[in-house]
């Protein structure tokens, strides 16, 4: 098995992955506890593609149970000794492996000032697991690639189940997410051939800027990212106001977009965004339910996700067939990165 | 005039436009207003470059003020109806030109959810401003340049002021601040000789890492901006531990890392990221106090700032002088980007 193999079977995982996750009882026992005493804020810790899932966090969070939740500051308690969190919040950390140290430091600093803490996590038997006082596992096996897949979107499954048992709709997202699995299994047999020809029209990208808002930035942050680990080149995440807001001066028929769009509230914003960057000339690709509509040089249609905010379950899925497809475009081995460890014990 | 001559001629304004800064009289007397009845949360909310200077916001709240500052969602508040601030809650709103709606819409939500609204802007007769209930100028003058620059770095030093005279340090930052105006001064006059050759070398460049942590991320995130928007490249903002559980797969010799290092608890672990940056290969650029120390193919040295939370005012400035001199290398009109208004109104 090359590496490569190795990634797109572990791209494949993911719906049984997240049957799992679904069936997870002590998901909606920990909301409960958490219902219980509603944390004042909620702060999340983690790096690379654990933090994108934080993105997502935020807005699921703060839609489904009606909390503010941040993407916290690790630097400030763990390397400057700042003293910022309060009895009552609730303090979660995100690890694949469970061993970053800097997180686990994270949420030692958080324990001790009184936090609940929660480490989701696919090594429950980690320092991490060890460090907090509730544990919700990734029971996503194994993941071999370097380029987490299976364990992101498992992530954000987590969040999603977590703050809407907090919030009181946990069985409303239980019954959509389980369509949404459907959803994504269908679309990860059908994917792949739609994103091939586009791969290799655009083989020859060393940059590129993918754009998304709401909780769709977290996906625009997931694929900038895998796009700039396996193909070597550089993914820029912005959302579409960002963008418009300097960057997209920089664009032109040698900087390529791809837009993450959803069928939401931010419809309208997209649609202007995407006009502007065709006029700048860049090669535009749009992914999700409505892409067929824009004037995007390459559609990637997907089908909507019964509720929005699960929509990031399935919007990342060509995101990541895209980047395995480029690699292999590129003739580099997306499974097997050069310089790189599987877990990361930097500082 | 070209283009670029006024973005060297905006860059060089900085330091008396931090002059003005440090004798305003109204950033203490609005922090002895704060002070009075400490913020639970302070909210951040801007785009593009502003939102650089939140990030910077975080750690100078953090650090000086003993308060926890998150950049907030927009989305939330703005597009879903979100209504999760509270009243006592702190919401400051970064804008150049004051008339970005959605940051006019967040912060009239936050003022209608009971938070003490500030608005920071140049232009204290915008609607941004009319929405807010405390203001304060950025006193830069017009920024013609479609970069900013003298309004990044007065946007830090009005946070920092803010958050230290909050937290009852202003006099000892005020006299840090004296002391690294008069230092930026003599960097912004130094710096051009030392960036030349570097942006010569890396004229090839269409993609490019920048990396730094704690306050230093902001910098690297507005450089990896600047490069972006001035030099049509893939510019990616990393921590160096986020660089570490990915990306550095990616690095090889197309691709150069651009670090900012701080003299601060940092330190070491740059030194350790820097290391195995430069064994990918990689053409590596360190910027900052103590940069002649790390393996670097290019170092550019910068003098210490009297207080650590203080030395992103002069870290940027390299990175700026870099923008605009590979711009020039590679005969862009570094003034000029296409596709672009200086004010935008994207949603």
């Amino acid at each position: 098995m090359t590496g490569a193999d190795v990634l797109l079977a572990e791209i494949a995982e993911q719906p049984d992955v997240l049957v799992r996750i679904r069936a997870d009882g002590a998901i909606p026992e920990l909301a409960r506890r958490l219902a219980s005493e509603p944390p004042a804020l909620v702060r999340l810790a983690a790096h690379g593609s654990s933090d994108n899932a934080a993105t997502y966090g935020v807005y699921a969070f703060g839609r489904l149970a009606g909390r503010t939740a941040v993407r916290d500051s690790i630097s400030l308690p763990v390397y400057d000794g700042a003293r910022l969190a309060r009895r009552g919040e609730l303090a979660i950390a995100l690890s694949q492996s469970g061993e970053t140290p800097d997180v686990v430091a994270w949420l030692e600093a958080m324990a001790e000032a009184g936090a609940t803490t929660v480490a989701i996590t696919n090594a429950p038997d980690s320092p991490l697991a060890r460090a907090a006082s509730a544990v919700v596992g990734l029971e996503a096996g194994e993941e071999r690639s370097v380029a987490a897949t299976k364990t992101y979107t498992a992530e954000l499954a987590v969040l999603a189940r977590l703050a809407a048992h907090t919030g009181g709709s946990g069985a409303e997202l239980d019954d959509a997410l389980a369509t949404t699995i459907e959803l994504a299994r269908r679309a990860i047999a059908e994917l792949p051939d739609k994103v091939g020809p586009v791969a290799e029209a655009l083989a020859w990208a060393e940059r590129l800027m993918v754009t998304g808002r709401g909780p769709e930035f977290a996906t625009a942050r997931e694929i900038a990212l895998k796009l700039t680990e396996l193909c070597r080149l550089g993914g820029v995440a912005m959302t579409a106001t960002d963008l418009a807001h300097g960057p997209i001066a920089a664009l032109d028929e040698r900087f390529p977009v791809w837009v993450s769009v959803g069928r939401d509230s931010s419809l309208e914003a997209v649609r202007e965004a995407v006009d502007r960057i065709a006029e700048s000339g860049a090669p535009l690709v749009a992914a999700g339910p409505g892409a067929g509509e824009l004037r995007a040089r390459h559609a990637i249609e997907l089908p909507a996700a019964p509720d929005p905010l699960l929509s990031p379950l399935l919007s990342v899925l060509p995101g990541q067939l895209f980047a395995a497809a480029l690699a292999a475009a590129k003739r580099l081995d997306a499974g097997a990165p050069r310089n790189l460890r599987k877990v990361t014990l930097a500082r």
